[in-house]
């Protein structure tokens, strides 16, 4: 199971490199695709440096997830920074030779979430690298109503994460911030990320909780007051204990892990918000009466990124300099080294990777 | 297992009547108390109607929640209409002879919830008639602070029931109403009482779910757009078809049950609110990515209600003669009919039981 | 000053009918104009009923607002009923014979508003009527991102008062309603359908403001509790003994004028809301420290509706019964009445004047 | 005009030192008062720190509000430090011994403020210093639920100065913070300190605007990414160009003045909020139309502090070490300077002065 690193094939006038699932199996192959076409509102986009999400690992893997959701033949990836190479006749927010990167939600803008603002949560979404080509290639297209077009100030590497960073920017401004105290359950990048936001936007104290030590040392680099290991300290107690007993006034699930849900309600003071972006691989058994109703919690499902609101919030606190993510940025690799970020990505050793054309 | 009928002990001065529960065992007795203490804070209130409450008939049950919770010797109860009849030398807001009921969480005013305005979530909280003596007898005493003084124009049955009115108000006005669709899981009285309360506020379609054709009779009563059975009706897709296949806005679980948890999610839009009041008895399953993380949804957990935010609207709502609570009060019985009410209560042939000292 | 009912030119084929403001002068001519062409997004519309705003009385008599802003040869009208004569190749959202009507904010959907869900704030917003050709006409086009989709249960006489009425939703319903007390100042068709829309979503009592008679009566038939004419009664005095004493918890000014804000201020519980939506003609002096600072107050700009949200809520207002407008719709005239409803609508002596086609 | 500094009176048994307005004229006077009682809930505390507001300055001169408001004899002061000396019977918050202080807005819990969770709102409040005798002496009371107790890292000059800190994090948390760009008008102390809050609560950019050169320096020790001089910058374009066009998110008013307000609404986004803590000394003319209705802006009426919410934050950013408001305390005084801290802070050369018992 591996990215197959075959000899790679010509691109001829009209196509394009690309990494592709091409049959439903694990793996990923190097294909000549074609260059995608653009509509009268899209936008084409030379791809200049891309990174590797969670999600992109699942499609490799193949998992029950990625075989119940992925059609093969499918171009992956959804993180990734540009150069607008063509746009369609009716595009006017950019123009070839911009710098951008984009929204992965690709939104329908005529159902009943899209209608009432929460485009996030269109009900015919799809997304890029996942529904729809994405952008593990030479070119991606998007539409207009998509693309975000970036600052000079933010550099390549850190575009090429916006997504996952707009997650942690969701998560923790889902709610009040400012002098509170916060749990963050699960440090990959976007629970690192979490903590960088948290701490950037005024949160008083962070704890953050993961079993791997690498990913706790980048949480703490991140801020965090108090990195706990789940399989070495007593998390609940060590919580309260430094919460005065209050307990913390918000918990954010980065994890997807069953004993995070359970520990992150215990350590939740009353009234406390509990905001859920990590993806629970099955049910979860949850005390409601104890957990939800008598500490008058707030439980948020959060998903995505507010399109753009959450963008422009991001990129302030990109350029103000309280956020920096360069820590959780473990790996700046080489365009060739695709296979290398998917293993090393998968050992558990690293942050974000990110892949640069301009290194290949 | 029954409220003891025995010869009524005879009442002498500094004692009262009152319905106890005297020993770690099912049912309930009459009994002679003493009248209890004003402190200096304090308000004594002549009880003239009351009320009878799940929690009551889980103590006059002994079940496991009972058991762990309830101290005998203990009189329950508290949901009461009174007139003061003594106050400690410090209280202002009332004077004997005013017609009263209160709020029933006790809290402490001090700690880290009620500093910051959510008193309903005291982590000292005591509850009258299940932590401390309650209103089953002739006389309860309750701080001032929870004293609430009730409009000429309110009757006596109708005050004797605003604390599980003021649960119904709280849970449904957790949120936006005007204009917005509901579900309501459970038509016991809190349940109906919340039809009722969304149906005033501007609700523009609420559908009511529960087994008893009783109670889906009261909820259809109180406004019920859509009124379904879960052993007969697909509750499920009646929903989803009734809104276009948008589903509910809102989904106010007054139940505890496990399929309503599981109903509830699948008919909630993206973006949808749920609140939680009714107590399921157990840890409940729940499919957290498919049901609150990819919906986006807004799970809140709701305890007793605002001290006093709900108590104003909830009066004023009543005053105005938008709410009408007329049909969810089944029965109003007299002073000796206790025992009959705990039985008509339990045969789930009732909605709301009153009973009136001066009817006794 | 009238509009000008000379000889109506001949319509050939590629023109239409229309209303016109043809030069920097008062009055509106009856003309044949060029059919408005469809761009691949746009919807072009037969007009089948339209209403008369306020707007469109300052257009016809050009006075200083319409001379800075309007660049004649314009069609007014921004209130309409149609149906589809035809889309553009992208639009997916409507077909040819769909009733419609639709928002008429011409929104940029790219600028710092728009991108953040503000769309109705839009920074290069154009109104339909205002800035672009309108909807006094045979037809009219408007992009299909402003279409709004006609539910066969609602009549083209109601369609066509949606954007004021949308207006009225989003004021009222720019804070909490239910169970609380509000006063309404100014009792124009807006102020008159805000009076419903508050009663329909649980306002308590209604104070409503104005010193036309026929207007109050309107608002009177749309629920207000208290009509009061500035004219005859003592406003602040008669709204504070009504609440006793604690005055109004959300008051919405619907005049513009500079009594209505210093009444409406001292009749402000603290804390209250204040929504503002009348138009003021010049600068008003505000006690800024005693009528905002002091008492807490939270005072809103409301400008148009949200897109679609507020839609959304009025058509579920009106489809569930809730909420009846047809009081305001004093007036049902024929298609070639236009000029005669101008008149009565200048003379105060009408609520919301309709024209329709099929009683031309 | 001065503070007199005659002759101190003797302490003797019962008796205190204090500052006192004797009479209704400009001036401070030493004198010998009685020891304020302890009622049953009350707080008598001896106090070691106190800082001089701007009230206090304003019933030092005697001005227009002063005489309108203060009835002689009073001892003013509200900003203070101090050790608990005694408590009532009933109060069990605090102890003899322990460090304190106190919000200052002295509620009667019982109003529809009170009881809606709004104390700061209080319909009876009376304000230490202003409306019962205040902090500038040996001994303060005041009651247990005003009570705050210290932390013991606060240091005794930072607790001194919580209750002008509480509203400036009040102001500038009253909506949201983190990646959004603000305007702080007025950089008196307030000022400064919300500049300070802002940035700690993760504030992409703020602009602070004064005429006072050392308060706008003080300003910018706090963060203040663009200081600007109303008698030197043309703000409004400084502002704009600033944020490319978009104009600040939110605008914190802290001084009262005219043009402040002019120029806030100016620079101010669409849909923006502007929270207003300084007291404008007379009615100020808006464009109301302009201003806040075609902008959709959001205008907060601000006062005190959420007591306790805001106090809870206040300390969690200040044990932080987020919040660092030493550079505003310019001048740490000895107990015996408090006429020199009078004329330093009527010099304008001041930032706050804290007068230190312990440095006599």
């Amino acid at each position: 199971m591996a990215v197959q690193t075959v000899k790679e094939p010509q691109v001829t006038q009209g196509t394009m490199w690309a990494i592709e699932k091409s049959a439903p199996e694990p793996g990923l192959k190097r294909v000549t695709a074609p260059i995608p076409k653009v509509g009268p509102r899209d936008v084409r986009i030379r791809v200049t440096a891309l990174a590797i999400c969670g999600t992109d690992l699942h499609i490799f893997e193949w998992d029950r997830w990625a075989a119940s959701r992925i059609r093969p033949p499918l171009i992956p990836g959804h993180e990734f920074t540009g150069v607008v190479e063509s746009v369609g006749p009716e595009v006017t927010l950019v123009k070839t030779g911009d710098r951008v990167t984009g929204e992965t939600h690709l939104y329908c803008g005529l159902c009943y979430s899209c209608r009432r603002g929460l485009a996030h949560l269109c009900r015919n979404v799809q997304i890029l690298g996942v529904d729809r080509q994405g952008a593990f290639a030479d070119y991606v297209v998007i539409p207009e109503q998509n693309v975000w077009k970036l600052d000079p100030r933010i550099s390549d590497v850190i575009a090429a994460v916006h997504d996952p960073l707009g997650n942690a920017v969701h998560t923790a401004l889902a709610g009040p911030v400012a002098g509170l105290r916060f749990a963050v359950f699960g440090c990959g990048p976007i629970g690192c990320f979490a903590v960088g936001v948290l701490k950037a936007s005024g949160a008083a104290w962070v704890a953050a909780i993961d079993k791997n030590p690498v990913r706790l040392e980048l949480a703490e680099r991140m801020g965090a007051d108090l990195p706990l290991n789940v399989e070495r300290d007593a998390v609940v107690s060590a919580i309260l204990d430094a919460t005065g007993g209050d307990g913390v006034d918000g918990m954010l699930e980065m994890s997807g892990s069953a004993g995070a849900f359970q520990d992150g309600f215990e350590v939740l003071a009353n009234g406390g918000r509990v905001s859920l972006l990590g993806i629970p691989s099955k049910p979860l058994e949850i005390d409601v009466a104890k957990e939800i109703i008598f500490r008058g919690a707030n439980v948020q499902g959060i998903n995505g990124r507010w399109i753009f609101d959450t963008w422009y919030r991001m990129q302030a606190l990109l350029l103000s300099g309280k956020l920096d993510i360069a820590p959780v940025i473990t790996h700046v690799l080489g365009w060739d080294d695709f296979e290398k970020a998917v293993e090393l990505q998968r050992s558990g050793k690293a942050g974000k990777i990110v892949l640069r054309r301009d290194r290949a």
